[in-house]
């Protein structure tokens, strides 16, 4: 096979473990206790392994923002109506969003993504056009999209990626949009994972419990019709999946060929992230996770991924909300690891070998 | 009573409850479900009705740094030397130190404060002189200061911050650098929380258990030896006190009766909000916890306040590093509350009475 997607898998190498070690002595010569900026120091040194570098640094950051329709809409899982994707999109366009606000304060582009919306926006030169249908199929009765589907949007995902990597983009952070999105993205988390579907969903924007029980079953539904293979990411993202979802795990896979790190947000970029990580098994030390969702599937598909999220402050908003937030914290860290003195800089005295005096 | 102290008690009012009652309504507007910024909505709410403002701001950032030298080191509690306090400072002045790296990152001013080091530093442009005294005495043998001086701490701790406030500081984060100074804290916080010594006592800089041990005993001694009464805060800041500690209680207060939000760091600070809360009821409405330190005590002292982290990162330098990471996620609060469209603003689909379609 030589298409993009399988040969963005077999770019994915391991982190480079000398860089790692150089950035973790250098982490212990600074003008501070061994350890004492806690996970500051084990997030520079990810970054120093997956850039290959030192003192690793950041100029151009990006949040990848991806939007899409799902056709299970139909079955009432969602409060708010279809329309509601565009025109969040066209928010988006226009700076007025949770992610544009964020982004701006964080220094962050967002790249807008239409991976299927069920109508057309017209042309924005903000506005990337990789539709892949207009929404999927209703997945409570059919597949919600070919296998053939699956895959061109996980390679969209990739070239979106490489494109912003061209132009010089060196972390990235994922986001989405798409009215019934946590409805795919809970029929995924239980189809890989294994746990009930009712483990794994929840509110939404805002479903109350009966609204809820009603999810449940038209997703325990869409898996039983569709019996998606967990040992096959591609028929599980086809059969349940959508199109931001397949687009976001390109983005994770293309970025990691290219030694970019990702910034993962919630639950959705969680479910594309479960998607992904099944295709590569390398690519889990090249995602970061941004925060816990109060989505509840959320902390059961961090922990089968074994990702430790940096902020819990119970957000369940998407866009990529988390993942800014999330991106300043690594910038952060990295900034300690380049900036800070050493003992030896500063003149300072090192630990005693028992207790002072 | 009108020293200072006294009228800046008087001058904690509670929050502003309409400019509140105005913030929560406009992020009830906002494009996105309500209540999916999760904290970061609570935040500029508490930021609006501090600030009596319904859209509140920020135009000018600091985060106050408070040293000092503590007598008990004698006692063999610590593993780096006294010396490393006045090293650390002018690690501080030149830039270098991890708080010089976040406060920059972060574009906040650091106020560095001689609240009472054991040697004087040559004077510096960005150096605060309010020494107290040569460092504390040994609470080992005697009380650390006197109850002048405890109070003397704490009004030149008012005094710092209405400076700064008069310079046009509009939130404030709280750090500190002490050798010895764990000590003092986890001294505090058992006095006035009445939980067991080893249960609020940590390895601070990276004590053994052995040595740990050790430290337990010596402020158990101190605290039979010294018998603080826990409903008197200027009583325990004397007997097992810092400088610096009780001038970031002053800090706290001065700042909450001048209506400016105060991001505190970790143990120490949290230490020096449990003096100042003692002597304000009013003061922790003014608050936001940045962070949940690794030093041990810290949880039970957060639990005792009543106040949740923003930051579980397992940090524990000081400085104010914790403070500066918070303040942005107070910052990102305050952003989305001022910038994002609001579903009218946007023409966006409001939410519907039931499920969609």
């Amino acid at each position: 096979m030589d298409d993009s997607l399988s040969r963005t898998l077999r770019e994915i190498k391991p982190l480079d473990s000398k860089a790692m070690e150089a950035a973790r002595a250098r982490q212990d010569e600074l003008t501070k206790p061994k350890g004492s900026l806690g996970r500051l120091e084990e997030l520079s040194i990810q970054i120093a392994g997956i850039k290959g570098q030192t003192i690793p640094g950041f100029e151009h950051k990006a949040i990848i923002t991806m939007a899409a329709d799902h056709g299970v809409v139909n079955e009432g899982v969602t409060l708010y109506p279809q329309e509601v994707t565009a025109q969040m999109v066209s928010n988006f366009l226009n700076g007025g969003a949770g992610i544009n606000v964020l982004a701006r304060f964080v220094g962050a582009h967002v790249v807008v993504v239409d991976m299927g919306m069920a109508s057309d926006l017209r042309s924005h030169s903000d506005l990337i056009c990789r539709k892949i249908a207009y929404g999927t199929k209703n997945m409570a009765h059919q597949a919600a999209m070919t296998s053939n589907e699956a895959v061109r949007s996980i390679e969209a995902g990739i070239e979106i990626v490489e494109a912003e990597i061209a132009k010089g983009l060196d972390i990235i952070g994922t986001g989405d949009m798409g009215i019934g999105n946590t409805t795919a993205s809970s029929a995924i988390c239980a189809a890989i994972t294994g746990e009930p579907v009712e483990k794994v969903t929840g509110h939404g924007t805002g479903l109350d419990n009966e609204q809820l029980a009603h999810k449940v079953r038209v997703i325990e539904k869409a898996l039983e019709l569709n019996k998606p293979d967990p040992r096959e990411p591609i028929d599980v993202l086809a059969k349940v999946g959508g199109f931001e979802i397949g687009g976001l795990a390109g983005v994770m896979l293309g970025a990691a060929a290219h030694h970019i790190p990702v910034v993962i947000d919630g639950f959705i970029s969680g479910a594309a992230a479960l998607i992904a990580t099944e295709l590569s098994a390398q690519l889990k030390n090249y995602l970061i996770p941004a925060h816990l969702s109060a989505e509840s599937g959320h902390k059961v598909l961090l922990q089968y991924l074994g990702l430790t999220p940096l902020l819990n402050l119970g957000m369940r908003l998407g866009e990529g909300t988390g993942a800014a937030l999330g991106m300043v914290i690594v910038e952060a860290a990295v900034k300690t690891l380049a900036q800070m003195a050493t003992f030896n800089q500063a003149g300072v005295a090192q630990i005693s070998d028992g207790l002072s005096p």
